[in-house]
């Protein structure tokens, strides 16, 4: 299969690629809006520098004096970029299958994004940043009502918006925490003890209830947060954090289908752990008010669990009266073949609160009817999210619906993971674990040393990739990334390979 | 003097709003942008129903079906409010004093801000969010350097951009918990029981560290944030907190000059307090890493302390080795008549951290070279902030130092604070502890009840404005809010003011 691939990879590259580079028309190109992403984008990727190049140093080296630049990987030319592409400044085009980190749902600069650009109707709403809470704009309950609600998962017909992942999963937290203790009282009017104990931090206004978490999951990284995250010690180390029940999550052997009965034992004993700390926080005076849990463990390193698993889970949480929040920040929007990572599960009911952020364009979560604070001002801020991003989030919906991006990820979905398949059989030594559910995939390299070489030499090929764990590549592809970016992302990942010692 | 703001008032009613108002022509307009904003915005409200009006008032039924909406006030029509003008759904033209909790700094749709909207070339930066930790845009470090390092606090030349004041503030805490722990050890270098205590919420690898806060104060709602945030009980309640110590933040008595020396006892008992907390935190094995104030407090009151407690405080923090973060949120971006309220402390070296947003339209924290951690991603989330909302504050700034603005709110600021102790002295039975910095101006009513009526009588005649503490009103006009404007809202306010019992 290989060979097959590396020659349309040549075939892409010698492309149209050079007349659109050039080009500074793509106000003009987005208010046509009706060319096919085909056209729209380059058919491959063109490198002329290594990467970072030369500009990027520079610009690094400067932006070195102001922050901590050791994450960085290169300085890019966004009005350059063109649906999977991502052009630097160097003038390297690479084709881009990490997309921010997965947050870019539809490409770069989608003639459906831009024209929203393009609508003079729509600019002051990014002038005059409302404080929706408060005052919101004319427009703000329908796009709502086009954009969140018209994919909010079952059994939600409610929504706060928030600016980011973080802020999102913390005031999904304190909802959860309002949610506890109102049921625990029977109604939501505080003692007058709980009104003068909770503004100087003590019981029984500010309770001791516990949020469990698993190990491995990564849900943020603000204090409440970061008190459920456990995946890397660099993220936490320093910071003080709550001392709230972590559970293992289930350590899956593949193939999977060699291992059913290890791997559904191991499932098991991470449910009765759960149990059992459920009870043990209980007895200590924390109560599990809540638990989260990725539908896939994203950052900690694409680790996944059975659907029954999940379905399993959820019925503990039901059972001992804790809310069950789905965290859908990095798969949610489409990548694994259903809007909905946790839709796989199959249930009726399969949570009460559902986060999400990075391909949704807007922070926030989803919640059950109960789950909302019958007092003002309980979950609130200034902004509250950003009209804006809701007003985008519709659009992209659209472009989700109209050119049926969920079948076309499944089906890409299928090539990439058959493609690392093939090269887990081609590269035993190198690969193992070729996991995914549609474009969302993922693939373990030896070490971590050999993973972060990998990635980088297939970036100087044409390749952005990112890693995940201590030692996967996690594959983010935006929803248009179809079965021919598939393969020539999979020519240019055996290149890279095959120069590997 | 209410009797002369009165006449101006009634002139000022009639006037040529109504041309503008029937115009779609804002963009055109912001491409001319050299108009003067006494041209550009209406001279004064016109009221057209009871506020909400009968369309908010549908709305705000919609949205409730979606979200707890008993904090909103009205749905807005941003893009017909201009300057000092905000509109709402219903045609109401009401001067606005509050300016969506202190956040819009040069007023609605300023033709600056509005320019950027039509610049072709900028448009992609709103299509493209970019990860600005590993893959910032070109401009990244020019627009930082044009923009918040231009306004950089004394001392301070790195800064690191967040999506909100409370995510600010959270990792401003993180950078004080990391510097505090390296201070500790000597170095970065974790020893390998902090690395696999810090996955599991253990210490050593998450130390029990704290942040030491005032009563009254306010930083976010997120749970680090919020265990430093002492105003209201339903802001906090039934949310677990960690255990930091609280200090007493002075109640100064009013007026200031007749209570010199019990208001200077007060603030020597404080102190006292602070430096006692510091000493039994670190007995309780929870060092005091850091001490987090606002130069005013404004959630919890606007309330005030000498400079002279400030630049104390500033010095006890240092004998003991803790970081001074001011929170510049709400007080940042010139409304004292500073750019930062902590300048007028007049102190060589005033602060390690400085946090902001709100009117700096971009979220983030300035810091010392000291507190930059030697490692990547310590200091990480996917976005960091926006490239849009850093393009923006460059024009911000640009109009603040072309338009003199900060003169403009001196100027201003003695106008509004002269007004208000004129109506303290007319109404001595409703009004008390009128004081302010600049524009940055609150007065107290004699009660939470009566405080709430004023507000909305106030906005039934064309003021909107906002409360804070248990009975204050803060005025948080913008920085292009000029004398006329401020004689305008007097006189309105006093129309109020004599129709409460």
């Amino acid at each position: 299969m290989a060979s097959r691939l590396y020659c349309r990879c040549l075939a892409a590259r010698s492309n149209v690629w050079g007349s659109i580079q050039g080009g500074r028309g793509l106000v003009t190109q987005a208010a046509t809006a009706k060319r096919s992403l085909d056209e729209f984008e380059p058919s491959g990727p063109r490198m002329k520098t290594a990467v970072p190049g030369p500009l990027s140093l520079d610009l690094q080296k400067q932006l070195g004096e102001i922050q901590n630049v050791q994450s960085l990987n290169f300085f890019c030319d966004y009005e350059e970029s063109r649906g999977n592409y991502l052009v630097d400044v160097d003038g390297n085009c690479m084709l881009d299958v990490y997309m921010q980190i997965a947050s870019i749902p539809i490409g770069y600069n989608h003639p459906a994004l831009m024209s929203i650009m393009t609508n003079p109707r729509n600019l002051s709403s990014f002038v005059n940043r409302p404080a929706t809470g408060m005052l919101p704009p004319r427009s703000f309950t329908e796009k709502l009502l086009d954009g969140l609600l018209s994919v909010a998962p079952k059994g939600m017909k409610r929504v706060q918006t928030m600016a980011c992942g973080s802020c999102s999963n913390e005031n999904a937290y304190k909802g959860i925490f309002i949610w506890y203790r109102t049921k625990q009282r029977g109604h939501s009017d505080p003692t007058p003890e709980e009104t003068v104990t909770s503004v100087i931090n003590q019981a029984p206004g500010c309770p001791d209830l516990s949020i469990l978490s698993f190990m491995g999951g990564f849900h943020g990284r603000t204090l409440g947060c970061l008190s459920t995250t456990h995946t890397k010690a660099i993220q936490k180390l320093d910071v003080p954090s709550f001392d709230w029940p972590i559970a293992p999550y289930p350590k899956l052997r593949y193939p999977l289908d060699q291992y059913a009965r290890e791997n559904a034992q191991e499932e098991s004993r991470c449910l009765e752990e759960v149990e059992d700390l459920i009870v043990k926080w209980e007895k200590k005076g924390k109560p599990v008010a809540g638990i989260v849990i990725e539908p896939i463990q994203a950052e900690g390193g694409d680790n996944y669990a059975s659907f029954d698993f999940y379905r399993k889970l959820r019925a503990i949480a039901k059972k001992h009266g804790s809310a069950f929040l789905v965290d859908e920040v990095q798969t949610g929007g489409g990548a694994t073949g259903l809007f909905w990572a946790h839709e796989h599960w199959g249930l009726d009911d399969p949570a009460d609160m559902v986060s999400f952020s990075k391909k949704m364009l807007t922070g926030g979560f989803f919640y059950k009817d109960e789950f909302q604070p019958d007092k003002p001002m309980r979950i609130f801020n200034t902004w509250m999210g950003d009209p804006t991003r809701n007003m985008f989030l519709s659009e992209v919906l659209k472009v989700i619906k109209q050119d049926n991006l969920l079948d076309q990820v499944k089906r890409t979905g299928h090539v990439m993971l058959n493609g690392l398949y093939d090269l887990q059989a081609r590269y035993p030594h190198l690969l193992s674990r070729a996991r995914g559910l549609g474009t969302f995939c993922a693939i373990d390299v030896k070490d971590e040393d050999s993973r972060n070489k990998l990635i980088l030499k297939a970036r100087n090929k044409g390749v952005v990739m990112g890693g995940c764990g201590t030692q996967s590549i996690r594959f983010r592809p935006a929803l248009v990334f179809k079965e021919h970016h598939a393969h020539l992302f999979l020519s240019i990942f055996n290149d890279a390979l095959a120069e590997m010692k």
